[in-house]
């Protein structure tokens, strides 16, 4: 038999807090932000409020932990799914590590975008999503922190994907690419944020084709 | 003297009206949907609860009307301030009646969408819109009557000028208006809701010729 790879209490740490991500995100969830406290947390994971408080300083900061841990699951499980598919293309993965440069921008794109399109999809974790993006819309310093800590090293990927296209001569030197990655994100969340109509991989498709084509007609 | 327009009834029901109006938008703005009232607002608007509820049904739909009474506003000021810009172009009003057609789509966009800047920056505006943008992507019934009454008038105008454009030449015909008009508005809102970067018109008039333009070189 192997030997343990922590000792008891590390492992009896690692089981809270993983009992505090998985009732914080579902109490946030289910009655939203300004109802969720860390008394609700405690009983819901089964541990002392002592323990959350030992952990963290407020409600917001287990918050967002519970996020940034969901959102490095969700990113393994879209490596484990676009390993699948794009086995030997040497592609990263879009949400964590990067986004996959195989040398064609619109296949890289549509990639990310779909898997982006799934995980704005997802059930589990859409409740609590849309519950912390409501209440950073009216709460200034909690948005700027979902803002730093979730969307800008989402943006950075981007940033990043795009320099290099234009390196390649994919995307036109004059293009600013922070702005322009605006034009591939911001349509996936505003149709999901208002649900304005199904957001589908016909979508996140058809936004990447726009996107890169333009509207106007090829002279 | 001239002799009034309306009898004094209705003159009182049209300032008792406008109170509940600025009540409820200044409430909600303040202490968000959840926390606002029927009983605040009157009390905030100096009426009895019962001349509101003798008007609407809920608190959700005295709000939906103060938010199209507000929208109606900004539009017709829009229309002014176009008017000055624009006069004897024949354009219109970019919010309430139509965007203007002056066979320069980007011209034309670019107009609209720096009003858009403009409505969304208005600090009297901003709290309460913010509130019920919050609360219909947490909610969503509100989120659909928000959606229907307000968002979409607004998508169909873009709709029909993306059509006139694709009419006369400046829009590929392989274009789906309904989709391509994401590319324009959804960047605006998404800064604005998430506060990433500043709302300017210059964003806004890049956002028309990236849109426009598309990010490739060309051929």
């Amino acid at each position: 038999m192997a030997p343990p790879k922590a000792p008891d209490s590390t492992r009896r740490s690692d089981r809270s807090r993983r009992a505090i991500y998985d009732a914080a995100l579902a109490l946030v969830g289910e009655t939203g932000y300004a109802r969720t406290t860390i008394e609700g947390i405690a009983a819901r994971a089964g541990v002392g409020k002592q323990t959350i408080y030992r952990w963290w300083p407020s409600k917001a900061a287990v918050l967002m932990e519970a996020f940034l841990d969901l959102a490095a699951r969700q990113s393994a499980e879209a490596a484990e799914a676009a390993g699948g598919e794009a086995a030997g293309a040497g592609a990263m993965d879009a949400a964590g590590t990067g986004i996959p440069d195989t040398g064609d921008l619109a296949a890289d794109l549509k990639l990310v975008l779909r898997a982006t399109v799934d995980e704005l999809n997802d059930p589990v974790a859409a409740a609590p999503t849309r519950a912390l993006t409501a209440e950073g819309i009216v709460d200034p310093a909690l948005g700027a922190q979902f803002v730093e800590k979730l969307l800008d090293p989402q943006i950075q990927l981007y940033v990043t994907r795009l320099r290099a296209a234009q390196d390649a001569g994919e995307v036109r030197a004059d293009i600013d690419p922070r702005t322009a990655l605006e034009l591939l994100i911001a349509p996936l969340t505003h149709r999901w944020l208002l649900r304005t109509l199904p957001l589908t991989h016909a979508y996140a498709d058809e936004i990447v084709d726009y996107t890169l084509r333009g509207l106007s007609p090829r002279p």
